[in-house]
C-alpha cells in the first residue's frame, strides 16, 4: 500500500475534533518582578477533543523523571483522554511530594474547567528544574486558555508557542492521507531547543541495549480511529527513527514526552493490533506518524541553542545495530567533532578519533569518511579505508561549509546502520547556557 | 611507612643520571610557510638516561591509536629503554604504513644519534591527526638535540616546551624522598589541553568495566632501583588514580602515553613485585609516583582549553565502583553542567538530570548535592534528599564562583566511590576548537 501524504495547515487543529489554546499566565517570574507584563510569551497551553480518544506515550527515561511525566505514566494507560495541559517556563521536576501533588492538581483542574470526568487529562511541563510550580498562575491559565479554545491556525500557532522555551520558534505540522476510503489528518507541535538527547519508552524504562541521553515536548493529535495497542506500536517505532535519533547536546531531560491523541472522527474502519503482523492500514498510519515524527524532530535539532550547523551522521557497515548506534552517538556527541563542524574543518581526525573510543568495534584501516549534500548519494569522500583519499582539503572544507550536509561513514565490517541528525557546538551555545547568575529568570532547566 | 615528600626544582633532569634538550626543527608547517622561522615554539624533545632502564608505560585504549604509541606497545616489555624521543605539531595517527614506518624511523634514528643499541628508544606525538611526518624536519631536530643534551632546569624546560601544543605553560613536576637510607628523586613533564578524557591501560586493551575517553603526554623519570613489574604497577595504580580520572571535553585522544624510565642510579636495594602483598618501600614508592601523576594531571586540567573553572566531582555513596564511576564522569562532561559552571550557575537541576541519565543507578530522593573549597569538609549543600535546602541562592553562587572548588554528590545507596577532575565548557574552548580553515595549521588534532 503506498503513502500519498499530503501536508496541510492547522497542526494539531486540523484533525477534526480538536481544539487548543494558548495563553500568558506569568510562570516563568520568581519573585523577580521580571515577566510579569501581560503580553509576554504565552506559557500555558491546552489541546481538547470534543470526544474521548485513545492515547499513547513515549517517555524520558531519566531516572530522576518530572511529577508530570510520573502522572502520565500513570494515566496514559487507561485511554480516557480528552485533553493535554502544557506549560513551559517551570519543569516541576525535581519538585518531591509538592511536585507530584501539583501536577495531579494541573490534571483534576483542567478537567473541572472542561467539565470533563476524572482521568481525562494528561499534563507536561518545560523549564526550570527544581522549582516549585506556581499553582495560582497556572490554574488561572487554565481557566483563560479552557474559555479560548478554538480550532483555527491562530490556536494552534498559540498553543505551539506556549510550549517553546529557549526555541526560537514554534515547531508545527500536519499531515493529511486516505485510508479506506477516509481522508485522516495527522497534526503535532513541539519544542526542544537545549538539554536534547532524547533516549524515550512507553514506560520510563530503559530500552535494553539503546544509549540514552532537552527537555523536548511533543504533542499530536489525529482523528485516525485505531486501537490503543496499535497506536502505541506505531508510535514507539516513529519515536525510534526519529525524536530518539537527535542530539544537540548530548543531555537527556528528565521531563521528555510525546503523546498522539486519536479520537477516531475521520470515521475509518479501526485500526487493528496484530502481535504477529502489522496490517497494511497500520503500516500506512505508521508512515505517516513517522513523517509527522522526523518532521518535528528535526526541526528541534535545526532550532538546538546556538546551533548553526544541522548534520546527519550516516554509520553504515557496523558489526551489528548496537555499534552502529554507539559509532553514530560517540561521533554526533564529541566536543570536537561539534566544534569542527562549526568552523567549517573537514577534521576527519577527530572523526576517526571518536570512533575510536566508541563502545563500537573499529578497524582503523577499514574505516571511510565522506560527505554530501543532505539525501544526496553522491559521496565526497576524504578517508578510504583509513587513508586519505587525493580529494583536496578546499573541496572538503567546500563540502561542510552548508547549513545542512550529511556525514557518511562506513566501518565495512558487518550490516548494522543508524544515523543520527545531529547539530554542531558553537560560543551561542556556551553564552546561552552560562546564564545570568543575577537573573535567576534567565536560568534554563 | 610515611613519606616524606619534597618537591625539588629540575623536573625530568633532577632524577640523577638523566639528560634532556627541546629543539625547534618546523614540523608543525603544512606547506604553508607559516611558522618556518627558527625561534618558533620548540617541536622536538629528547629525554636520555646515561644508563639503560627500567620502563614502564600506560597507552590509550582508543581503538585508533597512533603509531608510535604501537611503536611502544612493541617495545616497552624488552625494559632496554634508555631515551624517549617525542615530538609535537604532527599525531602521527591514522597515517597508515608509513606513519608506522617513520615512527621506527624515529627510534631508529634518535638510537644512531645516540650510538645507543637497537631497542633503546621509545617515541610519543602529539598534534594534528592524519598527516604524515616531515621525516626530513624530524631526523635534524633530532640530531640537533642530540648535542643538545644536559642537566640543567633549562633543559628540562626546554623539553617541557617542546612537547606542547595548545597548551598555554608547560607542566613540571619534582620529587625527592628517602627509601632505606638513600635518596631517591622522580620528575616529570606532561601536556594536554584539549582532546582530554585519557583511558589508560598497560597493554592498549580496554580495562573491564572503566569507561573510557587529549592528547596527553606525560614522561617520567626516576633514579630508584625497581623491578619493571613493580614499577608497571606501581604506574597503574599511579594513572587509574590521576591521568584516568581527569576530563577535559571527553574525548579520548589517539595518543595518550604515560612512560615511566627507572635507571636505578639511587643505589636503593631494588624495589620488587610480590603478587600477593605490596612490599613497604613498594608502598612508599607507588606514593611519591601518585603525587607526580596526580600533579601533572591536575596541571592538565587546569590549562585546559579556554578552561576557567577547575571542578573536582566527588561521587559518595554509590551502588558500586562502577556506578560511582559513571555518575562522577556524567556531571563531568555534561555540556549543561560545563557551561553552568562557566557561568557561576549552581544548577543543581542539570546535575541531577545528568546523574539520572547516567548508567548509574539513582534514586532522586536520596540525592544530596553541595559545595566546598578544593578539599575542604565544610560542605555547603544545595539538595539534601531530592529537595532544596534553605540555603540561598546567593550564598550558592558565592560557593561556585571560585575558579576552584569541589562538587559533592552523595548518593546514598552504597558504598562506591569515584573522583574526577573537571572544567567547563566555555566559548573560547569552542573558539579554539572551531579553527580557522584557511590556516590548516591552525587546526588541531
Amino acid at each position: 500500500m503506498k503513502l500519498k501524504l499530503t501536508e496541510i495547515p492547522g497542526s494539531i487543529v486540523a484533525p477534526q475534533g480538536f481544539k487548543a489554546a494558548g495563553v500568558f499566565c506569568d510562570i516563568k517570574r520568581l519573585g523577580t518582578g521580571k515577566g510579569s507584563d501581560k503580553g509576554e510569551k504565552r506559557d500555558l497551553a491546552l489541546i481538547v477533543s470534543t470526544v474521548p480518544t485513545t492515547v499513547a506515550g513515549m517517555f524520558t527515561t531519566n531516572q530522576t523523571c518530572a511529577a508530570p511525566v510520573k502522572v502520565c505514566l500513570e494515566r496514559v494507560r487507561k485511554n480516557r483522554v480528552q485533553t493535554v495541559v502544557v506549560n513551559s517556563g517551570n519543569a516541576n521536576a525535581c519538585t518531591g511530594q509538592q511536585g507530584l501533588k501539583d501536577a495531579r492538581e494541573m490534571v483534576r483542574f483542567t478537567e473541572q474547567a472542561l467539565v470533563l470526568p476524572e482521568g481525562s487529562a494528561l499534563v507536561g511541563s518545560t523549564g526550570r528544574i527544581g522549582v516549585t510550580m506556581p499553582m495560582a498562575n497556572v490554574c488561572a491559565g487554565i481557566a483563560e486558555a479552557a474559555v479560548g479554545l478554538g480550532s483555527t491556525a491562530r490556536h494552534a500557532d498559540q498553543a505551539a508557542e506556549a510550549i517553546m522555551t529557549s526555541d526560537t520558534r514554534s515547531k508545527q505540522i500536519a499531515v493529511e492521507f486516505k485510508l479506506g476510503g477516509k481522508f485522516i489528518r495527522i497534526g503535532g507541535i513541539c519544542k526542544g531547543a537545549g538539554m536534547i538527547q532524547p533516549g524515550m519508552s512507553a514506560t520510563g524504562k530503559r530500552l535494553g541495549a539503546m544509549p540514552l541521553h532537552a527537555t523536548m515536548l511533543c504533542f499530536i493529535t489525529t482523528d485516525a480511529a485505531i486501537e490503543a495497542k496499535a497506536l502505541q506500536a506505531a508510535l514507539h517505532e516513529a519515536v525510534a527513527s526519529s525524536f530518539n535519533r537527535i542530539t544537540v547536546d548530548g543531555d537527556m531531560s528528565t521531563n521528555d514526552t510525546v503523546l498522539v491523541l486519536a479520537n477516531g472522527l475521520a470515521g475509518n474502519s479501526r485500526i487493528t493490533h496484530h502481535a504477529s503482523r502489522v496490517t497494511p492500514h497500520a503500516q500506512v498510519f505508521h508512515a505517516a506518524l513517522s513523517h509527522v515524527c522526523l518532521g518535528l524532530a528535526q526541526m528541534i535539532v535545526r532550532d538546538g541553542e546556538g546551533v548553526s550547523r544541522f548534520v546527519t551522521v550516516r554509520v553504515n557497515g557496523a558489526k551489528s545495530l548496537e555499534d552502529a548506534d554507539a559509532a553514530s552517538r560517540a561521533v554526533a556527541n564529541s566536543a570536537l567533532v561539534k566544534t569542527s563542524w562549526h568552523g567549517g574543518d573537514p577534521n576527519w581526525g577527530r572523526i576517526i578519533a571518536a570512533l575510536g573510543y566508541s563502545p563500537a568495534s573499529i578497524v582503523e584501516e577499514r574505516v571511510d569518511i565522506g560527505y554530501s549534500a543532505p539525501g544526496s548519494r553522491k559521496i565526497l569522500w576524504s578517508l578510504k579505508r583509513g587513508q586519505p583519499t587525493s580529494v583536496s582539503f578546499k573541496e572538503l572544507c567546500a563540502a561542510v561549509a552548508p547549513r545542512e550536509f550529511d556525514l557518511h561513514i562506513r566501518l565495512n565490517l558487518g550490516q548494522g546502520s543508524a544515523l543520527m541528525y545531529a547539530a554542531d557546538l558553537t560560543e551561542e551555545y556556551v553564552e546561552f547556557n552560562k546564564g545570568d547568575v543575577s537573573d535567576p529568570t534567565s536560568l534554563g532547566g
